[in-house]
């Protein structure tokens, strides 16, 4: 079995783990980082990486995947060990006073200080409770659109009544070859222009409207889906023949085995002392949208700050005693890349 | 005499000062910015505009004048009065509960809300106590060297012993007809490097270091330099026939008329609340380097997150009792560009 040892184990590689390393660095401390995805980015990867954002400090406007490349980039100097695809499923403390970080492929890191910057925790889509949903999915249903020509010549049944569902409904229809939007009511909670674009589609033929219905059941041969039985709000169904089904009913988030550490909750989210960023555990952290305090914001750039914080208090943890010459990057710079 | 009448005032167009007009944006406040200097970027313009910043995040390395373009361009969309080269000299609470603040120019300023961004306050140059100096500032005394050229065949002398002073002695020497560097000790403070570069392009000749020597008079005609006079440990002195005087003694700051405005200080700046930026006046935020609170790190970027505090609380102070559904960027926009 496998055991690292480093400074500080820093939980999800989003934007406040990412700026966690680089400030962990900056007061000399290495990282290891954990995350369940596949990379770097969090949210803003998984979820929006061609959204624009507009309240980063000096970035009037950044797309998301260009802010987690900054962010890499920027830790990158201080040659962080990404640990990807795991979630860390223990934490306990060892006789010595470190944290054993007990991960899900069974490997285990040993540092003095745990940062948790894991978001809302593990994210995921809401999937609709339907009979061999399982069995479609990945094949003939996603959960996402990745790249837009996937749906060329598909008949495609989208599924939600949010902006999502709205937006990719009058996007895929340029490509599909027949757009059906199934909704429990009439009424979409869409951005106006979104809603009468979609409603003016409808009318021409473009898009069908499906409303108000609901999910009922899926038909198909092993993983290839032929058709989607949707009911009205009676319980009448009707069969939509399709190839694919998208179901935008939003995101769940669930702080999994998080909830379990001990630490103090406030909500549904970590309690910390607003000057460090130190949870009710000694050595352990919590920073970003995870944690929570007197005037929280939550916003990326809260994220940012107290990871410089929760850094700063980190030092201190790591090696006591040891006064900490907290320089402005202009006055010390940082390490060449290697 | 003008009044304007805003939402808020921000004291100071530096790097916190202009997101703080950004963040008040976003909460729909409408600002007023007053600055001593005749531009925005505070310390970041005025003292190292060439010098890159490694630790705002998502910026790798970034120049600190980009930078301040950045922040100057995400604040342009909500329309930032500016008021260049005057300072607020007094802060007055009126009958209605507004603050007035009073302008060295004689104008003033109503609004619910003061955003107080001054950094270290006004900063200049620690100036050399000799007689008859002001005759010769802005002539043959400088402060900084604006441009090198401006040097080109002057015989000129340097007085310090720290970075600035080391560093512009080797790069004056190759446009100077003569560069002269007094010092009151043998030793320099200064990078390694250039301590050692000094040293040689005084073993060859280029450079005269004048020292153990500090300064003692200057002689000339009207506003125009002959010569300085410097004077050893023991008082002896000595003429240096000179065009020009460049003392680098470092930089005071003053908080000047701020400190007088009753606010509760700790040390030499403001006390706030953290979770709100609040000072101890009604509606008076202090944010970046002007502020403390326990934990508080002197970065930039703590300045970001203050400045965002500090508007989502201002906006309770201009619309009490309505309800701020604060959004990310993404979700809301920014208005487009005027």
């Amino acid at each position: 079995m496998t055991i690292h040892q480093t400074d500080a184990v820093v939980i999800g590689a989003g934007p406040a783990g990412l700026f966690s390393v680089f400030q962990c660095g900056m007061v000399k401390l290495r990282c290891h980082v954990v995350d369940a995805l596949e990379a770097v980015g969090g949210q803003l990867s998984a979820l929006y990486p061609e959204k624009p954002i507009y309240d980063i400090p000096g970035h009037p406007k950044v797309l998301a995947a260009d802010l987690v490349d900054g962010l890499a980039e920027q830790a990158a100097p201080f040659a962080p060990v990404y640990h990807f695809g795991v979630q860390v499923d223990s934490l306990a403390r060892e006789a010595d006073g470190r944290w054993r970080c007990g991960l899900s492929n069974g490997e285990s890191i040993l540092a003095p200080v745990v940062i948790i910057a894991a978001g809302g925790g593990a994210f995921g889509p809401n999937r609709p409770p339907l009979e061999g949903l399982d069995r479609f999915e990945g094949s003939s249903v996603f959960y996402l659109v990745r790249r837009r020509e996937d749906f060329r010549d598909k008949r495609v049944v989208i599924a939600g009544g949010g902006d999502s569902a709205v937006d990719w409904a009058i996007s895929l229809s340029e490509v599909a070859a027949k757009v059906m939007v199934v909704h429990r009511r009439p009424k979409f909670r869409a951005a106006p222009e979104s809603e009468a674009r979609l409603k003016q589609l409808a009318e021409s033929g473009t898009i069908d409207l499906v409303v108000p219905y609901q999910l009922h059941g899926l038909e198909g041969e092993g993983a290839t889906l032929s058709a989607v039985v949707v009911a009205d709000l009676e319980g009448a169904t009707k069969r939509l023949e399709a190839d694919c089904l998208l179901p935008f009913y939003g995101l769940s988030t669930n702080l999994g085995p998080i909830a379990d550490w001990g630490l103090t909750m406030d909500r549904h989210v970590i309690a910390v002392d607003p000057a460090s960023c130190a949870t009710s555990a000694p050595g352990v952290y919590a920073v970003g949208d995870i944690c929570t305090y007197p005037g929280k914001l939550k916003l990326i750039l809260s994220g940012f700050a107290e990871a410089a914080r929760a850094a700063h208090s980190a030092h201190g943890v790591v090696h006591p005693g040891e006064a900490l010459h907290f320089e402005h990057s202009t006055t010390s710079g940082v390490p060449a890349r290697g």
